[in-house]
């Protein structure tokens, strides 16, 4: 499998202010106005399908996309979390991780679905230090779990 | 935690022709004519997050989502595949998974966005007993994985 593709945006560029990383992935910020806590857990390689990584890697990333649901879970309290592996526009293995709420742009629709509202409420305003912090927590207790 | 919810359409009903299901879960179509292949995997318990589950039943949740997607990838040849964990609308944990094409409803978009086009092509039609095989098959990789 070739580890790194041309024209590939996430091969060519972390894809957001990375949050965490290690040898196989990363966690980098997605945070828009209308999304804030928007995060993508992104592999390194240039993977195409889950099922393209071997079942330790899987895990390996999976533990990584849930630890980031409870750190997102504490910091945003949102009323649900989107988990989602897409891949149509960017085939390189990565995953959006949204915090939702009944009174943003597209709730109870996708957010790449249409728009329900302009959105007013303020959200929480957390800094990448504190993201970080609260999934290095997160994933010591999956390690721990 | 409540295993079961009023008014919860997946606590009430199947939510589709079942393919294969455990004592935890449970695969079932959810073909229409624009995404044949489209299914879900359903946490049998009401359980609004993934990380509402143990670390344990999330890895037997997963290692069925990733075989179910290499059934799929088999049976549906697919240019990809999209996996996802919304809930905003049945906020019982539940996957979809869905085989897509460039020239399906909706790509490169989402399938919950905006349409792109009337599909026209033909894909294949797989007999629930054939899914249900190829699952098998790729659940025993799995575990002897």
């Amino acid at each position: 499998m070739q580890a790194y593709a041309e024209n590939c945006p996430l091969c060519a560029d972390s894809g957001g202010e990375v949050v965490w990383q290690d040898s196989l992935c990363r966690v980098v910020r997605a945070d828009t106005t209308d999304y804030p806590g928007f995060c993508r857990v992104i592999w390194g390689a240039h993977v195409r399908e889950m099922t393209d990584l071997s079942s330790a890697d899987r895990r390996h990333l999976m533990t990584l996309v849930f630890a980031l649901e409870v750190a997102l879970r504490q910091l945003y309290r949102p009323l649900k979390i989107n988990l989602a592996s897409l891949g149509n526009q960017v085939p390189h293995v990565h995953w959006h991780a949204i915090p939702r709420y009944a009174d943003d742009r597209h709730f109870p629709e996708p957010i790449w679905g249409v728009a329900q509202r302009e959105p007013i409420a303020q959200r929480p305003i957390v800094a990448t230090r504190a993201l970080r912090h609260a999934l290095v927590a997160a994933l010591a207790e999956e390690h721990a779990g």
